[in-house]
């Protein structure tokens, strides 16, 4: 049997989060009835956070009533705090994710409340969770490098992981929220986080603006892991330098497992092609290299 | 003392050769004479090849003629055959760079040889070159992949290479033409060719046209490479298929590198300063994402 990776696609809500457009429930739905028709079996469809905050996810309710029942398909969606788990779950989402920053200072500038206290908030939603059945899947934010902070230690990315997994969360992903990691680092990291916690629990979740993000899946790769995030056509930009990378594309991480002989599930040809639908949807090019040049060699042929 | 890689920048000849229009010379030199300010020392300047087939290098005396002498800077020049190597010489190149390809079907598309026959019309090159004391530097293209053939076996490259080696080139430098390497052939190809060449005459030259050049250079690196070639801003794009990257971008790969604490000599904002300017000459952004997030970043500053 071939080696295998799940794939969870964060396009519809990390990638579109950021969107100054509005973009239409209708248009929503169809990206991800189009990703599920690649092959991608995980999708983050929405976040049930306050349209104060993101507008752009003020639709959530709408985004849940809209997903089609698929099998094998697993939507999850962002949760911040009880209220949003509560709304969510009367909206019928089987997996929530909950999000915790490794740097103090982001967590603070971000959700307004330190590392702990985030967690501390999160306590209720995994309990609510639990009763309900719901799964809980925990991000770590800036786990190779902060926006304030700079250089984060391994230990205390280390720690954050741990509580989430102790809490109950199934998933950690570990995000390089600002793309800053490099091999090396990566795997000082996931040494020290695997000591923590059992590494088929880890997710990797890594961000192209420095163009590193395909090195990083590789150095993770080697180190055990095998989900990674990613977004379709690179979706979401990097909101703390507009015009740079974020989000590494999905076509990019297929692109690199299937020429490792490594599977996927998910049709290449297919997601290139949403992407492009997307992308246009957008007013953009996709962002991502082998949508590119798949693209420019298909003009060729 | 800290580990040390080389960077070979090829951007005034890789990279401005498929340039449809013509750029004078002085735009040719001013961006040799920056680059040399950010510290590159290797630096292949023109190609001495016929006007008829690439007119962008047909100012190569003339390109000659304007290089400004610097202590550690070390000039190539591209060259052919006898001829090209003769009016190089003239023009008082110390080193020289020839190619072959390690794909039949690509050689003969190129250069309208086989490989074998292309590697005889080098002999009368590498004799002229060291009764003259010049360097030869050979470069094997297609090392990854054929856009006629696809997959090419590694031990055909390793052939090659040391075809080249046996021949005197002091280095062979291995081409992913259509960027379609992944790490892992990165290291089969590598174990191959090592078995034939020392390793370290050997240097990496990968294109970015999937987005896996910083991976590959990464796994290059960890079987023993220590000299990558590159082009600022990623110059060059890819001549198989139009709008896709082609040349890994120098800031990228600076950046890897000082991510990494390994030291290049290059220092980095510099050289975006320099993709930047070059860039802006030829009317484009730069294709380097670390450009584009440190543009970015200076923005928001």
């Amino acid at each position: 049997m071939r080696d295998r990776v799940r794939i969870v696609e964060v396009g519809p809500r990390d990638g579109l989060q950021n969107e100054k457009q509005i973009i239409p429930t209708a248009i929503k739905l169809e990206l991800i009835e189009r990703l599920i028709g690649c092959g991608i079996q995980n999708i983050e469809a929405t976040a049930f956070v306050s349209p104060k905050w993101v507008p752009q996810m003020a639709d959530h309710s709408a985004v849940m009533r809209g997903l089609k029942k698929h099998d094998g398909v697993c939507y999850s969606v962002l949760t911040p705090n009880l209220q949003g788990f509560e709304a969510a779950a009367e909206a019928g989402a089987k997996e929530v994710a909950i999000f915790a920053a490794a740097s103090e200072t982001f967590s603070h500038k971000n959700i307004n409340a330190g590392i702990a206290q985030s967690l501390e908030r999160f306590a209720p939603v995994i309990e609510a969770a639990r009763k309900t059945g719901v799964k809980i899947r925990g991000y770590v934010s800036c786990v190779l490098g902060c926006p304030y902070e700079g250089d984060i230690a391994p230990q205390t990315v280390a720690h954050v992981a741990k509580d989430l997994y102790d809490m109950g969360c199934y998933e950690i992903s570990l995000g390089d929220t600002i793309g800053v990691g490099v091999p090396d680092n990566v795997r000082r990291l996931i040494e020290a986080v695997a000591s923590e916690v059992p590494v088929p629990a880890l997710a990797g979740h890594f961000h192209d603006t420095y163009g590193m993000a395909v090195a990083n899946i590789v150095a993770a790769h080697t180190m055990g892991l095998r989900v990674f995030d990613s977004s379709v056509s690179g979706l979401g930009g990097c909101p703390y330098a507009a015009g740079a990378s974020g989000n590494v594309a999905t076509e990019d991480v297929v692109w690199l497992f299937d020429r490792m002989g490594i599977e996927t599930g998910i049709e290449l040809d297919k997601l290139v092609d949403c992407a492009v639908w997307i992308s246009s949807r957008l007013d953009r090019q996709p962002a991502s290299r082998v949508a590119q040049a798949i693209i420019a060699t298909r003009k060729r042929n």
